[in-house]
């Protein structure tokens, strides 16, 4: 009997394999253990380790069901490891579970390790938030009594809730779960496995450790089956998580041929550009606009968020369209982004990013100086207005601007032009609402043929289930975290030209930006 | 620096490796672990892995150290293993802990790593004998509710005891332990495991596992270092434990080139012959009248317990040596043995073991039929005769006899006399107190040249802490364990011929015995 298919058998983490023993006689009076293992060897030809605290159960099962038995197996460094015994007509569905440690929410996906297909997928907010809403907080939340127990209790709490929940509703247990792979930025790593993140912000920046690779139940505490391993996304330093590899991996960026970006705006907007020779990585302050909570009316893309905006350049009238279809409660980043272009296309900002003073319903003069009313109050699921203020405008600003300098740079870094950039990865939630022609026409990003621009999705998840559907993309992490060059960035007198050119709508050089003059 | 010698480094299963790591800079921010990790197998030119059990504490150590610390480190598969990590000046001992874990009694040894010195040692009852005297009783034991998990927990409970008061009065912490052995007979070792031992008695005697090898401390609950392993000696089946495997390790019988006998006897006589070509083992209930507990005024070697016995033929005078030197309560094997020899060169009792009626002081009519007075109460501890009746001498005669038997029958199976036996090794207490020469007069070992009997003491104790001594040893005691046959003894008409010849003194064919006649 060919008991798994040798396809799966060579990519597979994890597989379940029948055994039917031969029963044991005074003529081969081998232990139970060991018969168990060298039926499993003999079948899978392959080394197989059966670890002790499965010992226990060997003995009644076998016998129970007459030494017929499927056994699920977890295979690493070349030797497949016992997880789990189930008598041949008990087994329950193999699963593997893909999740995405990000710092405002987190993410599983369950996958049927034997299909490959996705069995749910379920997001919850980071219950971290409480502690701290941005990373900084958190990090100083960790350094008081008891604070860093109770940021890793708060991630795995979270975690474990979304599970159940979702496998509660799936009808099957958590314990199906054999393996499981986590990518998440550093710092949110470090709380995972409980590690102080103290040094991580203090130079020079010194994370406890880089390459977690797999750890095991007890220390995850994540309540899938216990004998489960969780694989942690390597970082390659305090600023380039495994968020980030995960992402790489799952665009194929390390190897494409040609040189492509990956650009992931959270907190920060980090950037990598490079092939399948060379990675080039940089971070820096670019994204808080983006992602609101930075404008007063900014939000996540998400339910009740404004996140396209077209205005009428006469009336000024404005159209959108909300996530989730209902009454709007605030604009996310792709909606600031259409909307600044919009408003700068109607003449109702200048160049540099000033509201014009007009006589016009839609602009008001308030304590964060003029301000533009997007819906007014009647119109939103608040009752008060969604609008954008001067100062939500200059913040913006600087962010778009900090994104477009650390673009140029690092291109300028490795002596090439935007021209010569293949693909442009846009990752996140940021990237799947993104319109690339608005971002192109505030200066944002570079004025590359649209068709460049691809949206990645939470590719963070996407390459935690990537690495989890083959096992062979082990080696593929591994160089790509090796391969990655973290360019720290040199805030210079250079630096500091870029960006306040880059403040310019769409830039003091518009002739960088020929599409956005044609709009 | 060289940090540990070379010769050490080779043999060692842990070693203190003293590390000055590179302090972390803008331009070297690797992070704490794998800093740590570099270093250590820089030093140790081999690999290095560091269990993400001890992550959590590096970051503080390396800092508090000012990055010069000592790791302590365990090898196995030819990576040496992280066990924990000191500040340079702050390192205990580096010892490791040797157990025999016998039905009757635990013994622990303790040996300092870089020294090779004995730190200390102890014995202890095993607490099991509460819940059992005897293996049968407690494996009935531990079938009936929490009966198992009782049993495990008195054997650990035993060993932790001993070890706690040994560290105490030797002032050591026992966490200074990184790597422990045990070896014991196949049913004690599943109740160390908390594993289901009956089916190691009910036919085809199938124990759970045979290589338990290295299990972690959580698995053990041994009271040391927490990341030690324990290493579990082998069993071959369900009659021939991991204490014969260790015995065979000390006494060198597998690298011999000549063929030599290995003798165990406790409750059973355990029987090994071989060379380092191949190795037969048996084993029978030659043991119980040997071992003290079955005769009346039997005990096990130990305070109090008579060792040795001369009688004066004429007057029947009777001399004794006492271990501890104190006043009798009792006889050991080694005194039955040398009191039946006298008793029957005395002519009190006949070659069939009868005790002759006399008209003397020291010959009694008892409920047990006639008894012979060793040492009349007014001499005896407890103020009770120390005297053996013909009910104890019939037991003695026929563990005698299965004895003779068991050794007769497996020489013949592989076509060989006693003559071309090179060495008999005698373990245990009873290898440690017996007289060759008294056993050979009555008949239970073979009448060989007495420089080929060699006591071994406490052979399992000795091959566990030899095994600890040299991790080369390993392939030694798997090859050792693949090597032994165990030869079931046919219990039919010639083994029964043989054995009613052996129950006469010292044998119906007193040519068997020449010296016997001398004497």
């Amino acid at each position: 009997m060919q008991a798994i298919s040798d396809a799966l058998n060579e990519k597979a983490w994890v597989i379940d394999c029948a055994a039917a023993l031969e029963p044991p006689s005074l003529s081969d009076n081998t232990a139970d253990v060991e018969r168990l293992g060298r039926e499993l060897s003999r079948v899978l030809q392959e080394p197989v380790e059966i670890p002790c605290s499965s010992w226990g159960r060997i003995p009644g099962l076998l016998r129970r069901s007459n030494f017929r038995v499927s056994a699920r197996l977890f295979r690493r460094k070349g030797v497949w490891r016992l997880l789990d015994l189930y008598s041949d007509d008990s087994k329950p569905p193999n699963l593997s579970l893909a999740m995405d440690l990000g710092t405002t929410t987190l993410v599983c996906r369950l996958t049927d390790c034997d299909t490959g297909e996705v069995v749910g997928e379920c997001t919850v907010p980071n219950p971290q938030a409480e502690a701290g809403a941005d990373i900084l907080s958190r990090i100083q939340s960790a350094g008081g009594p008891g604070g860093l127990e109770s940021l890793q209790r708060r991630v795995r709490d979270g975690f474990n809730g979304a599970l159940d929940t979702m496998c509660g509703e799936l009808g099957i247990s958590p314990s199906s779960i054999g393996v499981a792979a986590v990518a998440g930025n550093t710092t949110m790593t470090h709380f995972l496995l409980g590690l102080d993140p103290s040094n991580i912000r203090k130079e020079p920046y010194i994370p406890v450790v880089n390459r977690p690779g797999w750890v095991p139940a007890p220390v995850h505490g994540l309540g899938i089956h216990p004998n489960a391993e969780l694989f942690v996304f390597p970082n390659v330093g305090s600023y380039f998580g495994g968020d980030l590899i995960a992402g790489i991996l799952s665009s194929g960026l390390h190897k494409s041929p040609d040189v492509c970006f990956l650009v992931d705006v959270g907190t920060n907007a980090e950037v990598v550009l490079g092939n399948s020779e060379w990675l080039l990585a940089c971070a820096g302050a670019a994204g808080p606009a983006l992602e609101g909570g930075v404008a007063k009316m900014g939000m996540l893309a998400g339910e009740g968020a404004i996140d396209h905006v077209r205005i009428d350049r006469e009336t000024l009238e404005t159209r959108f369209s909300v996530i989730g279809g209902e009454l709007p409660s605030g604009i996310c980043g792709s909606g600031l982004i259409d909307l600044v272009a919009e408003l700068f296309a109607s003449d109702v900002i200048d160049q540099r990013g000033k509201i014009r003073g007009m006589d016009h319903e839609r602009i008001l003069e308030t304590d964060e100086g003029r301000a533009f009313v997007i819906v007014p109050g009647a119109g939103t699921a608040h009752g008060r207005d969604v609008s954008l203020s001067q100062v939500d405008l200059d913040i913006l600003l600087r962010s778009k601007a900090a994104m477009y300098t650390i673009l140029t740079t690092i291109v300028e870094e490795v002596g090439l032009g935007f021209g010569d950039v293949d693909k442009f990865f846009v990752a996140g939630t940021f990237g799947t609402y993104i319109d690339p022609s608005m971002a192109i026409r505030i200066g944002m990003i570079p004025d590359l043929p649209l068709e460049r621009y691809t949206p990645l999705g939470n590719s963070s998840l996407a390459g935690a289930a990537l690495f989890l559907s083959d096992r062979r993309l082990m080696g593929e992490v591994e160089s790509i975290a090796e391969k990655v060059t973290y360019l720290e960035l040199n805030v210079n007198a250079h630096f500091m030209g870029l960006f306040s050119a880059a403040k310019f709508i769409p830039h003091t050089d518009p002739s960088l930006f020929p599409s956005a003059a044609r709009s």
